[in-house]
């Protein structure tokens, strides 16, 4: 579909007609389509913007805590609370989504899943579908616990903080606006929804 | 910061150094920017898209329902049941957001809220903060009832079907990975840590 990835099947009704690039760089490439639809097989002209998959992983303690990084974030002039989270560098088939997974939290956070811990698959969702492919694949990592050598953050990222939180707390820094990313946003919309987290305290 | 708003302050450490043009269109702009953040004064290259801010409508009936809308989300060569959400098209001011809100309640949906209803604001979010500065705006419009002249989407977008869930069903469709817009996940985020949507019945 786009220079990055081929997660996005063109099936059922849909198909690229026309493509012509607009701007092709490292991190996104950015083109004007024409596309058959469903509902519009003649096609529709928009404007589209590629670019790579990314996991993010709500990392769980044993003792129930939820482990969040703070971010500075370039394009929104911000420091964010956030779920660790990282691009797909290159598609190796279908481990390759867990094994970033599992890089990044240990490369963000400093911890790594426990021996015998599991790696739940929560799905994914679109960040931006008006305009952008980007699929962000969410997964659980229950439980984690510190990694040997610590976090290991690239070096174009500034990660100022990492901390754990009880879920009553999460909660309350979603509820009040604290947290305005939408991958840990997502995250909780399904961890909330399936059930998994830890019921609220009497304080939350 | 953009062409198109300026609702992101830049303030606390944070200033663009330099900034150049890569792509300019109607939708969004690309820019090579260089930008002082607070732990790294000396500036950052980074790679931004600008794009118009967004308004996010979580439509509530007095019966307790919850109105989703499906539509065809071109980039991702999906159809998606979402929340009612539309852009920001010209900044006037503080009332821009609600007047946003409500039009594209109508527009999107053909409900309106009620005369004496709220339309009760539930903060922000960034859809993909690491290479975008669109910032997404969330309200819970409670209650709603039809219109008058029922739903008149713009052109360019393809509407296929509006409905009603109740919570439970929501719920159940975002367990099971059916609602992967992100605007819907953010703000059924919001809701639930603010205790806002009814509690689940004995089905969900």
């Amino acid at each position: 579909m786009g220079k990055f990835h081929d997660l996005i099947p063109e099936e059922g009704g849909w198909k690229t007609l026309r493509r012509e690039n607009l701007y092709d760089g490292p991190h996104i490439q950015v083109e004007a389509i024409v596309r058959q639809t469903p509902s519009r097989p003649e096609g529709v002209p928009w404007t589209v913007i590629h670019r790579r998959a990314a996991c993010v992983i709500a990392p769980l303690t044993a003792e129930g805590g939820l482990i969040l990084i703070r971010q500075e974030r370039v394009p929104v002039c911000r420091e964010l609370w956030e779920f660790p989270a990282g691009q797909v560098d290159r598609w190796d088939g279908p481990d390759t989504l867990r094994e970033t997974a599992l890089r990044e939290l240990t490369e963000e956070t400093g911890y790594r899943l426990a021996e015998g811990g599991e790696l739940r698959a929560m799905g994914h969702f679109f960040p931006s579908s008006g305009v952008m492919d980007e699929c962000s694949f969410l997964f659980l990592a229950s439980p984690v616990v510190p990694a040997p050598h610590g976090a290991t953050p690239e070096e174009s990222e500034a990660i100022t903080a990492c901390r754990t939180f009880t879920p009553a707390q999460l909660r309350t820094m979603i509820a009040e606006g604290e947290i305005v990313d939408a991958n840990t946003l997502a995250a909780y919309a399904r961890l909330a929804a399936l059930g998994w987290l830890p019921p609220p305290g009497e304080n939350s």
